[in-house]
């Protein structure tokens, strides 16, 4: 009977009731542990390599622990470079990166050829800044967002977030350099400053680059609670920040609103030593 | 006159005078900033991938600052997975990791296509450590050694750097999870357990996967000073662990000669904020 039951509601359904993105932890830590777990991971042209590949390190690490499939999602399959075209930047000047080393990675899926996902992951970089009139990534995120259980950015991922209009009426941070430039996008956002990352619902942001790396460690624990994941991060020796409001690089790149009266600087270690 | 005698000496004999790998800090920052580097990243099957895309967002950002190309090397130009080929472990049995989540970046070069190189970098991972006869990343380390100014490797990359002979009569560290299986190799090494990184002469090494970042943020900071390499990783907000002894990861792992007095936690921030 129960079966029957858990069949009709379907999957959205049975993660509503045992946990799901939301529910009290040690049901969120079972259920997430005892499922597959899709993971889609955005990426074009001028994409930051570390905004991927940190969140991607403790995610492959850990999917020897539990299930996960990812997909590596672009506009077309195939190669995506970390270089940027050349391109127009807010204050009207032209940039070029033709001068910065750049390296490729293989994109497996298109919007089209995605499957479901249970974890949409949209990092940062230049080349979500310069797209001029294609869409492709906020049409992808606003799409599949109701669908998904998760959705994180790093970086300056959070632009392609806010004009997807998922960030309406949520909390969020993003790249701290790039910050003036993110935050006119988005319609009653409430940008958050201080922020290492924020947890806003089903909707995780962090700041700049290497920031996706403790939100990420914040996120799986939240999914999947410690344990197993405080293991891979002292496997990859990887000791995340874990205040989601230590940020000296508000201070350090004067982002309005930015805390001076904190200490600049953390104390982080492996996780689970005091 | 001194245009006729630098261009007698070649660069090997210019670096030689003004600083190259080891002379005078001022020198060496000078010498390095004039100069075009020449960076050759290899990599392989079963890479882990924070050790290369770790130093290479800090590279990559930096070349906007100093010219730099890179290559990024293997067996075979084209895609290469993140994933390993099944294989036998030191202790006798099969590992599969089949289940475990890859993504693939596209190599450039191969050893007998790759430019000269002023810095090389040897990554580590699972792939490695299961290459049975085929030595192709030893050879190459130990054919290009000589005319290379910096050898730098992540995580089991010393390994491969162990192999190869280059670290014989030299200090270096690895991984600490793998430390039992790497120690093995090389002659003469004086393996140190305590180490977040090492750097003897040319050679740098550093601990696991994450360690690789805080390895490649001192030697750029040893290659061209720390002004820009400062602004270079607060742009992408990493603070980097600056003790080269900070080595919780070593007792973490039960390594033999871990020094269990020392603090497991560390103070970082971002760069150049006492």
């Amino acid at each position: 009977m129960k079966l029957v039951f858990l069949s009709l509601l379907g999957v959205a359904g049975l993660a509503k009731i045992v946990g799901g993105a939301n529910g009290p932890d040690e049901e969120r830590h079972s259920f997430n542990a005892a499922r597959d777990i899709s993971i889609g991971y955005v990426v074009f042209n001028g994409y930051a390599p570390l905004d991927l590949w940190g969140p991607l390190q403790i995610l492959t690490t850990l999917s020897a622990d539990y299930n996960m499939t990812l997909s590596i999602i672009s506009k077309e399959a195939g190669p995506v470079s970390s270089s940027s075209p050349p391109h127009r930047m807010p204050n009207g000047e032209m940039m070029s990166t033709d001068h910065v080393i750049n390296s490729t990675m293989l994109a497996t899926h298109t919007p089209e050829t995605a499957p479901p996902l249970n974890l949409l992951m949209i990092p940062g970089g230049l080349g979500n800044r310069n797209m001029g009139n294609d869409t492709w990534i906020e049409d992808f995120a606003r799409a599949r967002f109701n669908s998904t259980d998760y959705v994180a950015s790093v970086c300056t991922g959070a632009m392609s977030l806010a004009k997807a209009g998922v960030l309406d009426g949520r909390r969020a941070t993003t790249n701290k350099r790039a910050w003036s430039e993110v935050v006119q996008h988005g319609n009653n956002v409430t940008w958050v400053p201080n922020a290492r990352w924020t947890h806003d619902g089903k909707v995780w942001t962090s700041s700049g680059v290497a920031a996706g790396m403790d939100m990420t460690y914040a996120l799986l624990s939240w999914m999947y609670g410690s344990e197993k994941v405080n293991s891979t991060m002292n496997l990859i020796e990887l000791a995340p920040h874990t205040d989601e409001h230590w940020d000296p690089y508000a201070v350090v790149h004067k982002v309005p609103g930015a805390d001076t009266t904190r200490p600049m600087k953390d104390l982080v270690g492996p996780v689970g030593y005091d």
